[in-house]
């Protein structure tokens, strides 16, 4: 089995790609480096069924010949931080939708059919209805990042009704784990190494949201494509539970034994298009086979240990 | 007030352009012509209040210039043919999803911040539901055309929660009317006139469908955007019944004299993407006082009145 891994030097991506290659699939992994690191593909490196193609998905003639002989793509690769979107408006149009436009494209010139895509739970907006189902009301976007993932969702689907295509589309909530290098714990941690004294916090604090540990993700990923045979299956990912970022900060303080200072930046969202409460009903994907392993403060203090063996990858990291 | 329209020279566009120049708005009309008529702006150009910019809207420079100063922005370009998604499966991508980024974008450079769009009853996909709610279970996209206006729809609300935006987003049923340059009453109509014994019908011809009279959906809108005041307004506009195309078929057949042979080519669906059943609730749109003043059979025997009016129409439409 070959499989061409979009974003593969990503957090989730070289994740991913290490565990198919344990697996024994063969692997294309396609990144641009643009925000993955060359560090997290050491070991596929290492394999011989693991090839590297380094391109850019804007880059079709590049995309169409690392898909080429693939059975499945697992499209990992897009801007992946809702709260710069209104800073550079076009940048989840660009790698969001059209580069998904153009992995779908690139697959219909060598005839691969089967997709993974990363979406997330933005797509339901400022839900209603907790835990919140695939099938929620129609909701309407608060963010051009999940506005841009909404539509690759559309084409996705679209390509199964139009070309045949199979899709496993999942709406992730936040991941959690080693090669982790965006996101509240990331920021959290190096405001921490700066200013041990004090924390800066978006919002009041209050925000509910769940979280998932990236083994976990992975799989649920292999579980579905392996048992959920629908054209287009869309699957919720997350835990059966939340946490405010209060406990959030409580977990990280402890863990590294601080006593900050919490300076709210106050209001109910951290930034734009930023949802208060965040918990996904995963029962679909709960009906596969699936639960995870890790509860949410095992995922964060992972993911805090892991930042803490790698104090390079805050000094890379913007 | 002055006012942008986009696809001027269309349908939809023209009509609403006619109307807007009676209400005694200054309206800049925005039109490539790859669709639409310079006929159909043939009233709107004896008006001093009246200015047609010829231009893409993939030329954002050109598009900037044409929003400078405008109070609102009617958004009806687009590749509006839901048929011919997959044969050119970029084509919704550019015309419809970038195209309207660049309208966003133009308005915020030039601080305009009140948007119509033309969406469509197609976002439901193959909803489970009738009539279908604006608030339906999160659908499943089935063509690149919905995909492509969904897509559209999430970025204009993003707009609205990121930038202060106000949109009212219409998700349209069929249209029929003076003007009607495309669907299934042209192309009966033209088949008919070529051979009038007989009628090739996509699909099982028990497809059903809800379809508006043009005027009665340009009242819509100009009732929506003076009473419908929430950041993102999402509308669905249709009436209150729907017919099978056989019902249709009916009709025509009526009003041209004809008895036709009816050949059909079996399957419940006319396309891929195509919705064996559309019947909108428009329950939001009726609760701002608007009701249609025409019913189905009355738009459809009225378009067809326009089509034999104006034989150039079928020549110059492939």
């Amino acid at each position: 089995m070959k499989v061409l891994v979009t974003g593969a030097a990503g957090f989730i991506g070289s994740n991913l790609t290490d565990r198919l290659l344990a697996t024994g699939y063969d692997v294309v992994g396609f990144d641009n480096f643009s925000t993955g690191f060359r560090e997290f593909l050491g070991m596929a490196c290492q394999c011989p069924r693991f090839r590297l193609v380094e391109g850019d998905l804007l880059d079709c003639d590049a995309l169409t010949r690392a898909a080429a002989g693939a059975d499945i793509v697992f499209h990992l690769a897009a801007n992946a931080d809702v709260r710069f979107g209104p800073g550079h408006p076009r940048m989840d149009l660009e790698l969001n939708t059209i580069a998904t436009s153009n992995v779908l494209e690139a697959m219909r010139a060598c005839g691969v059919r089967k997709i993974v895509f990363a979406s997330t739970g933005s797509v339901y907006g400022e839900p209603e209805v907790f835990p919140t189902p695939e099938t929620a009301p129609f909701p309407i976007q608060t963010s051009l990042y999940a506005a841009s993932k909404l539509a690759a969702e559309g084409m996705i689907s679209a390509y199964a009704a139009a070309y045949g295509f199979q899709a496993w589309i999942f709406r992730f909530v936040s991941i959690l784990g080693e090669r982790y290098t965006h996101g509240h714990v990331f920021d959290f941690y190096k405001q921490l190494m700066a200013h041990p004294d004090h924390l800066d916090v978006l919002g009041d604090g209050h925000q509910r949201k769940s979280y998932l540990y990236v083994q976990d993700c992975i799989d649920a990923i292999l579980t579905a494509i392996a048992r959920a045979a629908e054209p287009v299956n869309v699957l919720n990912l997350g835990t059966d539970g939340y946490c405010e970022v209060n406990d959030s900060i409580g977990w990280i303080a402890d863990a590294l034994g601080l006593a900050p200072e919490l300076r709210y930046a106050g209001g109910r969202r951290g930034w734009v298009g930023d949802s208060p409460f965040i918990f996904l009903d995963c029962a679909r994907m709960r009906a596969l086979g699936w639960k995870p392993q890790m509860t949410i403060q095992e995922g964060i203090v992972r993911t805090l240990r892991f930042l803490q063996r790698n104090p390079w990858v805050l000094e890379r990291r913007r």
